[in-house]
């Protein structure tokens, strides 16, 4: 398929081309209410001054949602379900079309271009959605099997149910932020010198914090208290994916997780890239996950085995002191689960789902070292160093910034890509004790 | 302290006692927008039509704010802070007290009375607060210490780290209800014989579904993302209590909870009471709680010893055959870690809490059979059976309905209660698998 052409200039190499139209929320300084945008290229569509100067006028169907396009999350618009969200993304591909029928729209209106094409530079960024609940899988085969190794060795690497289920945990929907947000070095409680027998724990900043390279999914469509989402109607659920960043403490994971899981070692913070993406928009990206060798529970199984997309992830490291490296370079595809796996495992109890519920893919990685989505696995859990330049990190130092880039796709003028997800470490604050 | 005397006939016994003032949201059949109320003996006096009909009239600092009771939730009479509720609650008490100074607002004020004060009886319950996050606690140190011998012996009974810090998880918000709403037997996958060393899990409903008595405090002023609350600040940042049943399935729970702790064995349904009884109410019921042999990091240490409250608390089960036992009577101050202490350490790390966040203590059980509060506990896993009149159980059943009870005093008169936390158990649905 040959990339659709534009009469906007949508520069080569874009992640943002007519292939691909995520949305996402902004203000800008001279109109600060959140709103809802697309990305085109290097600018932002304010679908709220879009709607309002009647761009939407060729589409019945919308007009009556309007109001949608000026609230300050996406969680409205995600409740109107999948064919609306591809109503409006096909609609928009073919105002933004060189032989767009709609020419009066925005091709020939360069008031409204004016008002709505807003520079990305321009842009702020703010959550898309109000995430009621956040969940936060573990379906990176290859990162369950090298934390496993790492602590429990490789004959018991991955725990007995691992390839049955996509194993799981609620985690902290009010401190996920977008990207771009700073994060402060946690403090807690933990083992100063874990291997010597003494659990007697101190109270100090963290030592080992860490980044988790994941892809998270939005939910769409809620799912009744008490009426599971089956396994073919789960991919309808889903709005559309973000990279996240899952920020981890993980001398404070060490000691706390026994019984009940990871808490403060994850809850200060997750970020998330501003830009959600389509899955209609990642449909051409389907693939075969890893795969798995367990027979899965009619209750999981998928009719097709491309369930999971082939995102090209990056991570960037960059210092305060101005050096930068690639940690990481690995793809969605190293997932053995699929989201709409973890959507109907998820609902399977009965739980019920809301539009913006956020679920985490857990850490992506590869099988080597190149391709390892954590300080965790790229340290061997503090035994070796990372060389940024002439610098060395087991964890991250304050100031260091991590960078995820995400994208589908070769065709430089199709590319279907996140953008970037970016945060700074800021030092711990004072608490004066 | 005498009781507070009234002219309005709050029946001996009642757990709505002048003393208490507890808030809610209900709405009635004749009008249907769920609304806030406080509960005074056998009735809810109506917080929006009493301020729309000048129940506020003589206090002037609530007028401004007055809007907040006509919401559907107690989120934003909440986040107008602790000094706010207190100025409402005893002003309310002394509209009612016999030589009320204000006999206009409502004593002789007839109309008002037939408008504002409703039967309990006609009343229908709504969860109390909108909530955004929902985190549970395992501070009920005899629970945890039983549950511990039950799975590693007495050795290892508590895990290393249990008297240095309150054990929590992320629960599941959206399925939190109010009391009354029926619960349908979730259905998942577990190991059908776990000691047969056979790793191959099945789907099937649950065949050990429980309940769990648990305490939970809701949030009232927020912290912002960074900023970590103090423990001497910590109670301020409280509303109130509710009793909670945190509904569990144990062969779900006991195959999935490795290593990320609990997840669909919790997140089907958690049940609430409908009535938060503000922490100024429960203030002269204050006890020691569970005494902590090991040195308590400063930063989780309170000023005095006095930190939970001495709710005395009752699980009763009634089957569909209608036979009823009371299984256990039980105290919160069987917990070892104080809600204070439950909110310092889960900010600690600078997670930021909000308004309507809800905090659960863990389940709370006394040291013998008579005092424990899970099924998993009384019936020891199901090697023994709880006699129920000529019934047993070892786990629910369909149609078992299970009610908690929690009151406060011993002044049949002055009574600080909680009402009744109760909900059925439905057949599982049928998914056609």
């Amino acid at each position: 398929m040959s990339p659709l052409k534009s009469w906007f200039n949508i520069p080569h190499g874009s992640h943002f081309s007519l292939a691909n139209i995520p949305f996402g929320i902004i203000s800008t300084a001279s109109s600060t209410s959140p709103r809802v945008a697309v990305a085109v290229g290097d600018h932002a569509l304010d679908l709220d001054a879009f709607a309002a100067n009647n761009g939407f006028s060729a589409l019945s169907t919308i007009q009556p949602h309007q109001a949608v396009f000026s609230q300050p999350s996406l969680n409205s618009f995600a409740a109107l379900g999948r064919p609306v969200h591809s109503v409006v993304r096909k609609y928009i591909q073919s105002v933004f079309a060189e032989d767009t029928p709609y020419p009066e729209v925005l091709k020939t209106n360069s008031a409204l271009q004016k008002q709505a094409l807003l520079p990305l530079k321009e842009v702020k960024y703010h959550l898309p959605f109000k995430i009621g609940d956040y969940t936060d899988f573990f379906a990176g085969y290859h990162h369950a099997y090298h934390c496993g190794v790492m602590f429990r060795g490789p004959e018991d690497a991955l725990q007995p149910n691992y390839k049955h289920l996509p194993v799981g945990y609620h985690g902290r929907a009010s401190s996920v932020v977008v990207s771009g947000t700073p994060i402060h070095r946690p403090q807690g409680q933990f083992l100063e010198n874990p291997a010597d027998g003494k659990k007697v724990p101190i109270f100090s900043q963290c030592r080992k914090l860490d980044f988790e390279l994941e892809l998270g999914a939005f939910v769409c469509t809620p799912n009744e208290q008490g009426k599971p989402v089956s396994i073919d109607e789960a991919e309808n659920n889903l709005f559309g994916i973000v990279m996240m960043n899952d920020w981890s403490a993980r001398d404070i994971q060490a000691w706390e997780y026994v019984p009940l899981g990871p808490f403060n070692a994850k809850n200060f913070g997750t970020s998330i890239s501003p830009w959600v993406v389509l899955i209609e928009a990642l449909e051409p990206f389907k693939v075969a996950g890893i795969e798995n060798d367990a027979e899965t529970l009619p209750y999981l199984k998928h009719k097709s085995k491309e369930n999971v997309f082939d995102i090209q992830l990056q991570v960037d490291l960059k210092t305060s002191a101005g050096n930068s490296a690639t940690l990481a370079k690995t793809s969605g595809r190293n997932l053995m689960w699929s989201f709409s796996q973890m959507l109907t495992h998820h609902s399977i109890t009965g739980c019920n789902l809301q539009p913006g519920d956020l679920l985490g893919s857990g850490t992506i990685s590869g099988t080597v070292m190149a391709e390892r989505g954590s300080m965790l696995e790229q340290s061997d859990n503090g035994k070796n160093s990372v060389k940024i330049a002439d610098e060395e990190r087991k964890f991250l130092q304050d100031g260091d910034e991590v960078t995820f880039t995400g994208v589908c796709g070769a065709d430089d003028d199709a590319l279907v890509g996140f953008g970037q997800c970016t945060g700074r470490i800021l030092p711990a604050v004072d608490l004066g004790l």
